[in-house]
């Protein structure tokens, strides 16, 4: 299921993608596919152990080509981020200083604003033993921090990324609770659509004597309306039940051991 | 930096997370230290390919051990669910049929309103290659599909429960501002603090004729003080700023290079 569909718009924008001194190709591509996923594509690398490029990455990267040939290795990372404007340092550490710090989705906010404007913006991630030393965060403007599991509070590299992905992602769209498919459009019944329903239930039922004793039978009908209209019913369903009444109603078991009349 | 931490609390609460036929050992641990970040701990697995316990789950959960420890084998989707009152599928494809598709901060806050009112809920995840059949989709009440780059949209097993067990983290925050840290606090200055503070610094640049011409010196100190003024300031910054002019303003450079009144 992985890999780019040439069919599909790609997004390939916002914030440069920052790893510190990272240790394994394996993890630079876990990095390189979770941007990907979420529409980021500038990945750059300050001095990775085991060179670049990298076979490991790339496989790791499940063809998020895109972001592995795009890849960019610097020295320092002062050289890395000397062309942005505005750069977040992620860190699981309370740190001594003035900085700012946010969670994901106000940093995603922040970053997605200042991108409509025109700024360059990034993200910083350390190393996989021990994040970013101090000299590292105080060249970032702001911090960003997880709201993890105290007792278990170590994310990996490429996990985090993924959540600022993901987080950028949501910040670009209208409505959080937008979703890229949505359920088969129906359309809302009416009252009449439904009393309907009702009626042809209830006449069904009563044809086999199922309102015993008699006296119990406007209770019967309330409990039993009770059942359909605890959400709002669509034609569709209205549609699809009076078809299993009907079946039940009309037509005689087809199965031996039943016979018929036998929902009476 | 992974494992537990057993002097800080442990969350283990919240939906039971199902993997359907997962495939590797790497993925299920991977996905066992996922839920242990976000404060989830109970995994139940149908039918995984290559058997339980495994070893190499257990080296991928990083020390996730009450979650691996606590992980049950079923036969059928059906049995694992069986206690359950209240379930979401995971899918990234549209399906036919009438259930609601909810992204996951949505769904997330759903099962948080769930669980606060007392139900057992649960979140499905397929197998790595084809994720969920359309039955095994139809035993759940609900669908969750995450906002991804239409032409790179797969994620693997372990990211899709590392986004829904950290949008189920902060359905259980009263703010998602909140981070688990802050920055040094830092007393807001007041005016009259600022006012001090551009007076140091402005009486130490008139006494090196920094002011020139005389007639620009409102224009000039308008700018010196836009400066200082495009964000609040606290107490702690503008002490700071002034240790940096009286040092500047009243001793003389220790560097042979400079000697004294290089800065006038």
């Amino acid at each position: 299921m992985a890999g780019t569909n040439s069919e599909l718009p790609l997004i390939a924008e916002g914030p440069v993608i920052i790893l510190v001194n990272p240790q394994l190709g394996e993890n630079i591509g876990m990095v390189a596919r979770a941007m990907a996923n979420f529409g980021l594509a500038e990945l750059r690398l300050v001095d990775p152990r085991d060179g670049w490029p990298s076979d490991t990455a790339r496989a790791a990267a499940s063809k998020a080509d895109h972001v592995i040939d795009g890849a960019s290795v610097h020295d320092s990372l002062a050289d890395a981020i000397a062309d942005l404007n505005f750069v977040y340092a992620t860190t699981a550490r309370s740190r001594d200083g003035f900085k700012p710090v946010r969670g994901p989705s106000v940093a995603a906010r922040t970053l997605r604003t200042r991108y409509r404007g025109g700024e360059r913006t990034g993200i910083l991630f350390g190393r996989e033993r021990w994040g970013l030393n101090n000299e590292e965060v105080g060249m970032a403007d702001e911090i960003v921090t997880f709201p993890v599991n105290p007792a278990f509070a170590s994310l990996n590299i490429a996990q985090a990324v993924l959540l600022m992905s993901y987080e950028w992602m949501k910040s670009g769209m209208e409505d959080e609770s937008q979703t890229p498919f949505q359920a088969v459009e129906q359309t809302p019944a009416t009252k009449q659509d439904l009393f309907g329903f009702f009626g042809h239930l209830e006449e069904a039922l009563d044809a086999r004597g199922y309102f015993r004793p008699a006296d119990k039978k406007p209770r019967m009908i309330d409990n039993l309306r009770s059942v359909f209209t605890r959400r709002a019913m669509s034609m569709q369903e209205i549609h699809l039940l009076r078809g299993v009444i009907s079946s039940l109603d009309r037509y005689s078991r087809k199965n031996p051991r039943g016979g018929e009349g036998s929902d009476g």
